[in-house]
């Protein structure tokens, strides 16, 4: 437990747990330095600030490649599987988000898919699992996961509800009216299922308007069905959890919020208090 | 069980039935060539795409209509009852998605109409039925079915809603602010209510304006109703399936999921094992 | 019961009753009338075919007129209390959309107050209660009545939001961006937190168009509060309806559903099957 | 209890109390002139109004600034901890609420600063507590605040999406297309996932377009997962204040609202009447 570890172990022990403060402090850090190399990204790419602040900007944005790269090494290093580590999601994302400001010497313009690092910004998701909404995001993901069957369902209907209402509009509206594709009349068809409603299309003969009011009331409504799913789902896991009354003897059995004894061996509950 | 079959009853057999692996293969086959012929449509509609891949397009919708004709035919002469066959919904639809094509010799331009194919892609519901997917498909559509008249009476309320301060915004705002007739007013009613929200037409007097904001928030708080309704149809779907642990004796008892014993006769429940 | 009426109770009858053919039929006609009425206020508005049609259409909003002039005096006639018929809001409803046709004799442009022959229309719920309807209207009315003072509460937050909001994106956009004054400015925020989203007024500058994002991520997370009202609403309803076992001698007791015997007095529950 | 009170105690008793007649009544016209002040600073805000009773509008303003003024020092005089009030988020409120009408003096152009007076409407909610609408007020709070942390996550996810988003739609649109920065390019994720939908900038590319209808259809899609975490925490909580007879010797004990005697002890239960 106390025996004397290796730099390899102590390094893996840091990037890769989060359970002592070393590592929960690597984490913060990395999460920071992250979230500030993403800014300079952004704010370069807006016009004026880049004309005013380009130079301290194009620092910073190598700084945190360098930084990243030493990064990149030492969890290569550090890894227990350094191809495992290397071929995985996060290992492809963290290579991919320094590549682009070397590749950039080379060919200018390489730097635009620096956006890639924006990706990193999903580590932020372990850096919350360290903090105390654990729990929660558990309680959301795992809800999400038992209805994914049923919204994909849906989702598929809507699929085919705007395919088939795109074709018919790019027929009643036709070209001169904006719709000038059947895929472009999809996209505005998922725009108004949606309630988006950018408004960039949209009918203007009274045929298309009166299918346009039906797809609408059609999108207002079924909203409905994936909100319901996952509204009956949540209940459902939390009347599970809720009931939390226990049993000393038999650990798995659930009871009833005023049970006294248990109902399957007998023995008085814990977390009860004397009654009657 | 495995005695000869004529040709007519195994083509009806993987026809329409979706139950063995020759018909189940027949089926994704199926739904892949439809939605290659739809993408052919789609992409035809596309004026970039068709100045330079007409030719090829031309002749893929020659390929799938010869296809689906063949296969048409095919259902006509497999099918137990060829009058009800030819004369149910997917009948037609198969009947008009391949008739454009041929139209379109004599008639330039019907093959437009075409776009009764992507009717074709219900089948694809069908399809979904084969996977796992069945049980999921049941559930929202029956809680949606349950739910129904709730929704229609509230799909009503919109109507009338919609009607009443469509009528009232055109007396308001008045053709030279865009709403140059009561059912264009009715038309930006529907859009408004429902948070679309295109903007192409849009209240400009404060009278207009304050209507507006009041139907905007309208629309924002009544869809929790058709929500509502859809959750707790759910949720009670739901409850009711989950409770599902029966006594051989008591076939109409309800007992919790966790217990052991029918709390009526005393009887070990089916689907239990051995506990504390 | 089969006693001698006079005309008028047996106008009285078929007016505002709906309990017999006689008086569903005439309520069924009149709802049929409204509704062509209404149709004709709605065509007549539309520039082109009021060009081509406004004869027609000028004859039938008398016709109609005079119809309802008669069905008015009917009503009157027949009334128990004419008095409080005529000062009620459908009796007033019924005067207003006679008068317009009368008055466009010496004003002419009178006659676009017929407008509010729309509110006759919601007489069609009242034929909803005739059809099985009715059940699922008294659900839906009853949880949102049961629902409102919470929802209530919430508008009134929203409503204090939108005030906050409006008034510091008028100081941040100002009228050169098109938040022209405070209320227009308000305005645009129930068009925003709405999802509603015209785009005829959108923040230009870098703080408006962050305080806009703040405002858009709010209305659609807190959409979530009237909903999860209503949806909770509606399952206690339906729980508390869906308990239906009956004791004979303690009819307002409300039993489990797998109750066998009342937990008041002992009676066997009716409903109930010999188990055990 | 009837003992004599300075005229302090007896203006603190009305100002900050809420329990008796004069304070019901203190508070009641407060919000009154607070409204009315707001009211005063809108209408002024609006061009055409502030040309045409310029005049009045300003008297106005001296007024309820004066007022305020008052009111401010009596609170500052009746306060228990006169520091407390002064720095608390109300005190400072109250004195940014007059400041600006006598700064405005100095420098024209500060009574903009007003709008600070919005802030103070927020007391409504104060008055709102003395009405029967505080069990529902709490109720609503008390489930956002429960469901708070999970709302958090959810946010936080969007919040990751829309900048992923962002960027990408950055390099495929591109400034030529209205997506002028990577800041811009998030602000039309943020429009487009909670289906606002402005329209000001517009995906034009079809990639783009492929892009945002995922986009769509995702905030579409997860608008549930809010909506859900608030509807089952307040059915939870709905739940639990539901039951509510108790025993008088076992508190702890929940028991179902039609029962009679305790579960547990059998004695009668507090609250019944005498049943069958």
């Amino acid at each position: 437990m106390a025996a004397k570890r290796t730099f390899r172990e102590v390094a893996r022990h840091i990037i890769f747990d989060s359970t002592t403060i070393p590592s929960k402090l690597f984490d913060l850090g990395l999460i920071g330095a992250i979230c500030a190399s993403v800014l300079v990204v952004m704010l370069d790419s807006v016009a004026s600030l880049h004309k005013l602040y380009g130079g301290p900007l194009y620092v910073l944005e190598w700084f945190f490649t360098v930084l990243f790269t030493l990064e990149y090494f030492l969890r290569l290093y550090a890894a227990k599987s350094r191809v495992r580590y290397a071929t995985s999601f996060f290992g492809l994302i963290d290579l991919l988000s320094i590549l682009p400001t070397y590749f950039s010497i080379l060919y200018p313009g390489a730097q635009y898919f620096l956006i890639v690092r924006f990706f990193r910004v999903l580590r932020i998701f372990r850096l919350l699992k360290l903090m105390a909404y654990v729990r929660e995001a558990d309680f959301v993901t795992a809800s999400i996961r038992a209805s994914g069957r049923k919204i994909m369902v849906f989702l598929f209907f809507v699929l085919v509800l705007v395919s088939i209402v795109g074709a018919i509009m790019y027929m009643i509206e036709g070209p001169e009216n904006g719709f000038r594709s059947i895929p472009e009349s999809i996209y505005w068809a998922i725009v108004t299922v949606t309630t988006v409603g950018y408004g960039d299309i949209s009918p203007q003969t009274p045929a298309g308007r009166f299918l346009a009011a039906l797809l609408m009331i059609t999108g207002y409504s079924i909203i409905a069905v994936p909100t319901g799913i996952v509204s009956s789902e949540m209940s459902s896991m939390r009347g599970r959890s809720s009931r939390s009354r226990s049993c000393p003897s038999c650990p798995d059995v659930v009871h009833d919020t005023d049970a006294l004894y248990c109902r399957v061996c007998g023995r008085r509950l814990s977390g009860t208090t004397k009654g009657g």
